[in-house]
């Protein structure tokens, strides 16, 4: 077996663990070096640092500081890498830590976080997910079991201080434009919550001061929370740091494309193993500027689907102008409405398309003034059928069963 | 074989064919009617009517007066449909009209229509596609071929008085945001190009007036432009008027999600073979508001992929707020950039995304404040590889090499 | 559209068209000459010249004379082919013939043929299938509905003297084995009934008089009945003789892997467009033999099977070494055995395994003395769901209803 | 995690875990009882319990003693399994034992053993197979790596006596028709190297002399080597005895269709975690006499393949009749011929045909007198293009490089 290069204990508090950091900064000093060529294991806290409990309340995620996420592994030196390098990572294999074999998935509350749907889903909710091997499903959702589609939602290269710079100037200029909004329009840098691996003193306080959240995918890659970026799958990153800087954190065991329940997919601690090769002066030879990655020959393979339409125009009738993300919104609303006729709760079906294998395609962005998204339900994660047919739906999910459990806002 | 209802000359005017329309109205009379469980074929034009012409030079797609498409084929009745129910369309297969095994693509001027990249792309061009059974490869763009996911770009059933007041309404209202821009916003009814089907005299004018444009996907589905609508797929429509009245044209022989090019995927006259079938007040049972389908088991199955990320941000650096539009254009634009590594010009590189079977996914939506979208390149439509090694790009078009036509704006 | 270089009347008796042969041999003067590079269309009849009718009795299949099959259009000669060169065919597409939108599928009797399982069939039946665009269902065979993975069951290159001699002798040794047996174990040569294309006089009788039988595959390919060498797949064929001779026919709209039911698959009458090209001395540089192939980018996705395992024990419980004949008999009749719990009848059943795209797997050969064959049913093409559930089949095929037509043996 | 219950130590001989059983008969007590509904985990010996070693000699694989195979971990007994139920097994997942994270794959020397190509392979060779996460590579053999498609080749319920009587009857019936043959026709009972689990005594003695060997398949299941069969598939085994008594073992990392190499698969120590169910009468509700499955939503989808047909004509030239094996044989003497145009050797060429997830598929066997087999090559599996071309095929594999161990027969 590969070397676990980076430990992680549940049971510490993820701050102690000097291996571990939760902003982006050029000083964060590496964790530990391998060479070109090498393979290695890295185990990850959950994004949370394990503050979500498996638990049937969803009080936690209403209470959560968001300004302490993510908490990343890393970051790992490569030897020999330099900026304008491309880092290639072949992701070997990932998995749930063996003794944490669950994961959570949920809503922020609109006053802290919001999510896709923050304006049907206002109130802080939870799921929690039991991992049966290949397989996952959910005390909170009855009906739906499906095969893990196992990824981390962030990945990437320590930035340079001019690219620092650039994030934090634009963010910031963003953010100026509405700095009362709630949520937020991004996040600025926050001391007091960083965890900037083994700096101390001095030297953490100045880079916490202006370490980047982990929030956003950049160019570096980041927090893209792209699902096909699974186990199996080979990325190249851009490197802009000797050393390149490679850290890893936020392992889904499964999500639906967009992310769209924000805390998150199906949540978990556990490990990724993976092998690190150059392309020397890379970005260069093939105009990189974000990653790219070829996807893995082993996912899912769900391929019958129940595809719902969405356009850009609002709940309220509002024409929008080619917003694809009002389209797309559309469209899971649409499917959150079919699925009721089943008998699912409205947040579980949204809890559906925020975990499973869900497919979100931007179909068209010319046709003025309406974006076309579709929003791709795989019928085979189901127990029973769900396509329509001519005597109408059948409740398979009995009423007044169990539901997500649900956290008002404190007063 | 069943029996041709709606048949196309080529080289006759569109405007002379009764069956065809090109305005949305529920006046426009039905051109032929059908029984539920009938299977029958529709002919159609391609989507400008024939303006755009086998050939080597971009002037038409510059010269195009685009208020005369789309040209459809129906509306078709079906007895027994009301509004609320959900008409079934099975797309048995379709095809390319014998006589007429080619289709075109291109990018529009910006000053009439423009597109996706318009600002990068802002005259006008075009590529001839030629067909080779279930292949296609152009002339002007060596090095790629594949087999067609052929769909209707346009199609969807009529809709009731209070729907057409509705589209118009809205439209109008973002129109009426910047009435002067260039391309405009939307297009509202224009009469004096719009051909209604079997209506003349007062009835025409009245209708023509108020006729929807074709241009944007509704709530009827409409030029939703969803590659995977594609021939062997199973639709299931809203109803909106007595008789359904489904109307189809913009027939592709393949396209990119997204259809980025606006003009568009891969054009094409052909046929359609469907059978259509009765959800009685489906639209209410199923909660359906927009057209929901289920794919074809007979799709191009090519399964690996050269996936590019695109952020929020735009060319120019600025920071958008969870903007799936700007992220999916920079997910073109490094794939583009990718693409020229290898000798393709720019405007070659753009035609193949906008035709070949491209995904286009929504993969972040949540992580404020960018959103991170996904362009899938099929890396098995190419003759030669396109992974990145350590070696580097080997240029396999030569340069000074053929490339697509421009035609520069007439001054 | 590309050209049609041989056109079939299904009206004509297939004797009287002399493009058309039902025998090999080297002296069968090639039907029309093609360049390497060339696109072209050859029609064909179905397998056996239009003798078996869509009607609903099995007397043609029971009165066929099998000495006729199959017909074959070619040879095409391309110019500049050699022996040794390898032909590259692309299947660019296939389709039945538009006034002919239907295919057979029965069982020979015992007495006339037979087939795989003809100890369990013994008498002649029938089954039509209708095609509806993509997909085809028959009117004897309720419940079943799948897209056609469409292939020409027949189709290879003319055999030089020598290769012919070795056909017709070993062959001829093998009958010698059990020179009565019914069915024979092979067909030898009879001429008379030979159609040997434009060939005349002396040279057709001195040819007829050795043409090798069309029924078995053979080194240069021929009647493998091969779904898999479907529409869009590429075919390297040995070259034995100038200008190679590619004849083809037997085209099939589907077929489960063995086309075990022999009378056929879903036998059709129809067209193929192919591309031929060649690669100068191929069969030595790849060390070609049997012809290869690469498989369409489009063929059915149905990914969901149950699958039934057999062992190389027969029906009286005797133990055979390694015998995958034996093991895949056994996988068929258990999947028929299963399917009668859902209420087809047996003969039913035996036709959706060699009409439907059914896998079958050698799965296991060295496990002495027991091969382990595996039979692939798809779950997606019936209307309903066969899997096993604890609550047992139910009978969704009413009894007393449809069933195949069944000719008894004339006495 | 689910719980283990059956543990392995690959330092201690398996004889001496009681848990471990290498013969199949009634009397062997159960391991553990399980209820319906559990999920649990299993460790297994490789099939040879430890015999082959990780090194660069075939010694072990001449030297062998075959009686002693396969050691299987069982069996489970399952509370409330009657005769005539199906046990429900749910592969939730396997994997190789953290500590051996390699396999074996080899030829036996004809006379010990021997294989399916054994006249052409009649000496011992060996090839290692390290696992790199989801992948293996072999340090013997350049220039392939592929995904493992993880499954045990041996699977299923102890028998009845009478099942277990007729399995010795018949086998022994084959055996008396020519009882010199090496290697055997099949493997009588053999008790001294019988391990009984937790039998002793008397009670072992007896059992030891007619427990049925493990190698071939039967009705059960058993060593069915079927790849498909792999984690996150469901299969349905018949019940002979009370607590059907479920053992398993021989687990791969991978394998082709066939297992043609016979030692074996790559074969590993490792685990399984299944979960079980009944069905009530299944055997009789669905008319079971083999185990049948569904395939699992995870496994490699290398869908581009080089595809080689072979007949039932053998390498003397002489006709069989619709012999697949034969057939086969021939499909994959083509594929290693064709791979030998690359470089590779022989010996190489036929491990990869026996490791890689190569599909063999019955295409034929009604076209008397030959059958036709085809054997499917992923093509995604190697590192460069093993497509042909016009060009002719390029070396890959440097000459003079690795190669696999032999080691000659003893004298």
């Amino acid at each position: 077996m590969a070397e676990t290069l980076i430990k992680v204990d549940l049971n510490q508090s993820a701050y102690e663990n000097e291996n571990i950091h939760n902003r982006w900064h050029p000083d964060i000093p590496m964790a530990c070096w391998v060479n070109p060529g090498d393979d290695f294991i890295l185990e990850t806290y959950d994004w949370t640092g394990g503050f979500i409990k498996n638990n049937d309340s969803a009080d936690d995620v209403r209470d959560i500081d968001l300004s302490i996420v993510h908490f990343l592994s890393g970051p790992v030196g490569v030897k020999g890498a330099e900026p304008g390098d491309l880092l290639v990572v072949d992701l070997l294999d990932i998995g749930a830590k063996q003794e944490s074999q669950w994961g959570f998935n949920g809503f922020f509350s609109k006053k802290n976080g919001g999510g896709f749907l923050t304006d049907h889903f206002p109130l802080a909710q939870k799921s929690i997910w039991d991992f049966h091997g290949l397989y996952t499903s959910s005390r909170h959702i009855p009906g739906v079991n499906f095969a893990g589609l196992i990824h981390p939602g962030l990945i990437g290269c320590l930035p340079d201080p001019a690219m620092l710079a650039t994030w934090n100037e634009r963010e910031a200029a963003l953010i100026a434009t509405d700095p009362q909004r709630v949520p937020g329009l991004a996040n600025p840098p926050f001391a007091s919550t960083a965890h900037m691996g083994r700096l101390s003193g001095d030297a953490h306080a100045r880079a916490a001061a202006e370490g980047a959240r982990t929030v956003p995918p950049r160019e570096h890659g980041g927090n893209c929370d792209i699902k096909d970026l699974s186990r199996g799958s080979k990325v190249y990153f851009p490197v802009y740091v000797d050393g390149a800087g490679l850290s890893v954190g936020d392992l889904h065991f499964s999500q639906g494309d967009g992310e769209i329940t924000f805390c998150g997919a199906i949540e978990m601690a556990g490990w990724v193993h993976m092998k690190v090769e150059l392309i020397k002066g890379g970005m260069a030879k093939y105009g990189i500027r974000n990653p790219i990655f070829k996807p893995s020959p082993i996912t899912p393979n769900y391929n019958d689907y129940l595809i719902f339409e969405g356009i850009s125009v609002d709940e309220q009738g509002k024409q929008h102008y080619l917003d694809v993300h009002i389209a797309y919104r559309q469209a899971c609303l649409n499917a959150i409405e079919y699925l009721t006729k089943f008998g699912y709760s409205r947040a579980q079906a949204y809890s559906i398309l925020g975990t499973a294998p869900v497919q979100g395609h931007i179909s068209g962005v010319v046709d003025v003034p309406n974006a076309c998204a579709t929003l791709w339900l795989p019928t085979q994660i189901f127990d029973f059928d769900i396509r329509p047919t001519a005597a109408g739906p059948v409740r398979h999910i009995a009423a007044g069963g169990v539901d997500l459990p649900l956290s008002p806002d404190r007063v």
